[in-house]
């Protein structure tokens, strides 16, 4: 039998997505997509080389403020290329949030190096910085200017916070915290374009930042991603690595080290060109969703619509409601019922230190994480909600 | 100076593509891309989920004779995750052609494994399974049914024959070698989509097959690859690993092992499903291109035009001519004369075990190898130039 909550939140969602089938998240088209497919397919530069590339990198670090952009073929590769370029080696650990999803894990284990998981704290639902502090006070010390887990032995060489479901990190705190324990930061920003704190956009703060362009985020290239960086020197080293580290000549093909085959084709890069004109758009229309969320579940006891940070400008990529504790065992009800009336939600991923390939890694208590795994239900989050126009 | 024979060579190819500029190799777009590039806009599918995607696994199945074929984010994506596939782990080595594009070394470095070189012949351009069986006799020995290397002491897992610029190796005397070492076979059939061999398309023999859909290409996907196989089994699980080995559930985020974000855009496989529908106009104006050359080269004498080996049908994806010894020194003439004249040429890629990253991995003695890369040189390319409607 539906519980009277998953009822009721079933109707609250309905109440402002009308009624089912309503999908997690879709893409709109609604600019230059198919003059600039168009445009890229008459030129016939589909793929390794074309404008569209450049233009997709260039107009990316101009709206996020970072120096360099680097377009890659998805987030993942974004990831894995970040970490080898930050210096990742096999059997370095890397500490990165238990709820995150699995590509920031995988990008980890590519290169050999050990997952180790940290907890988030509810108000950004991104890692928490007193509780990191206090852990690695606990069970690192500083050796030859690195930081080694005592108990491994293994050096400590990435923090990687992730900015959930497009809300920001407590970014200041974490830098701290990777300044004062010699970890270099990088942020997992696949799901915030868009979301800034201070003014500044997250992605930004660390030696490097990635994004995600895959078909459920804000906006998609079909599959995509970039590496953002302050750092010249490290953007030539990024656009090396991910172009097979091919070196410069007229005719030879020389390579100079172990390099990836991550370019992103410049088919995809028509589309992101495209999607980047009308981001600020799909922004609007996602905040003013989170708004017609917030009335329509205004008098719902026991659940809480999830909101940016105090101090931050949150791009709303994926809506999502934390079920109080007390109610916490009537999730799967509430998954069943929206799902079962064609109003797509989901859980949090399952927790990191969960999944098998990953269960015997490193890992601090996890109770923040555990209790928001528990309660937290993404619900249907299109920019297309939240246009006036379909009112 | 410009020498005489790079004048001749210079003047025979412009016989054949007309004045420059004429890049190496083209895409032709001349069918349905346009149109299911819209479909597949229009459907808001161009990511992760998608028909294209399906139809173009089973319009590659049905077109190479494979039982399966996995799209996946190009061919090096397909080489990595075929090789764990077929078991590579960390300290194995994988014994491979050191006159092969740098992928398949990269795939086999990027999962902790040792690229261990052999040499080709100069009738296929491919593996030569005489001097590779010879070779294994001497450093190999069959310890608990696994081929050892005697002097590393490491397991030779996986033989990857590459169908150089689409010509054949002689893979039935491969197979032969493999089956007697207990190698796995994994054939890397990046070039040679449209290559067959007794009338079976290459990428088929072996466990498992991959290609490219890179924008040099036959056909282009602007970036992409697959794999091919017989067996369901592992189809399915080339599936699953490459798109991050989630595991099927409603609602739930659960991953079983270390997965990949390898999966094809449903927007490049759209524009796959054109090219495809164009392949076999394709591959009779790459053979009208060769008759040509055939044509326009036969009176230069220590100049031989690469031809497809005796009992295959090659797709010609590069044509390449052969410098005779006594001439090889003038290689380097010749590609400055061509390229001057804006007919884009090069030479063969510089051998595996002369790059900085692979320069101390193992190798057989490899005097063909060495002789081609003084003596070859690839001509422009582009099926465009063999289409009859163009003289």
């Amino acid at each position: 039998m539906t519980s009277t909550l998953a009822q009721f939140i079933t109707n609250a969602i309905s109440q402002v997505t009308g009624a089912g089938p309503v999908v997690l998240h879709e893409p709109r088209f609604a600019g230059n997509e198919w003059a600039y497919l168009k445009e890229c397919l008459d030129s016939t530069f589909v793929s390794s080389v074309g404008k569209f590339v450049d233009r997709f990198e260039n107009d990316l670090a101009a709206y996020t403020g970072a120096k360099h952009a680097v377009a890659v073929v998805n987030g993942t590769a974004a990831l894995h290329a970040a970490f080898q370029l930050a210096g990742v080696r096999p059997g370095d650990e890397v500490l990165m949030p238990a709820l995150t999803f699995v590509a920031t894990t995988n990008a980890v284990a590519y290169g050999g190096a050990t997952p180790h998981f940290v907890d988030c704290e509810e108000r950004t639902l991104g890692v928490d910085p007193r509780a990191l502090r206090e852990y690695l006070r606990q069970i690192s010390e500083i050796c030859n200017g690195q930081c080694v887990n005592r108990s491994t032995g293994r050096v400590i060489r990435v923090l990687v916070p992730m900015h959930t479901f497009g809300h920001p990190a407590d970014i200041d705190a974490l830098l701290a915290v990777a300044t004062d324990f010699h970890l270099t930061l990088v942020e997992d920003a696949a799901e915030s374009l868009g979301s800034t704190v201070g003014g500044r956009h997250t992605g930004t703060f660390g030696l490097m930042g990635t994004l995600s362009f895959n078909g459920n985020k804000t906006i998609t290239t079909g599959g995509g991603g970039a590496i953002l960086t302050n750092d010249s020197s490290l953007a030539r080293h990024a656009k090396h690595i991910t172009t097979t580290a091919k070196v410069p000549h007229r005719w030879e093909y020389t390579h100079d080290e172990v390099g990836f085959n991550y370019r992103m084709p410049n088919l995809n890069a028509a589309l992101g060109c495209a999607q980047l004109e009308q981001l600020s758009g799909m922004l609007s229309a996602k905040r003013n969703l989170f708004l017609k969320y917030q009335a329509a579940f205004a008098d719902l006891k026991s659940v809480r619509l999830v909101a940016e940070p105090i101090g931050c400008h949150s791009n709303y990529w994926l809506q999502a409601i934390l079920l109080d504790e007390s109610a916490a065992s009537q999730r799967d009800a509430v998954l069943a019922a929206t799902n079962d009336a064609g109003l797509m939600t989901r859980p949090a991923w399952t927790l990191m230190h969960k999944l098998a390939p990953f269960s015997n890694c490193p890992a601090m208590e996890l109770p923040v994480a555990e209790s928001i795994e528990r309660r937290l239900v993404n619900i249907p989050s299109s920019a297309v909600l939240g246009m006036e126009s379909r009112a």
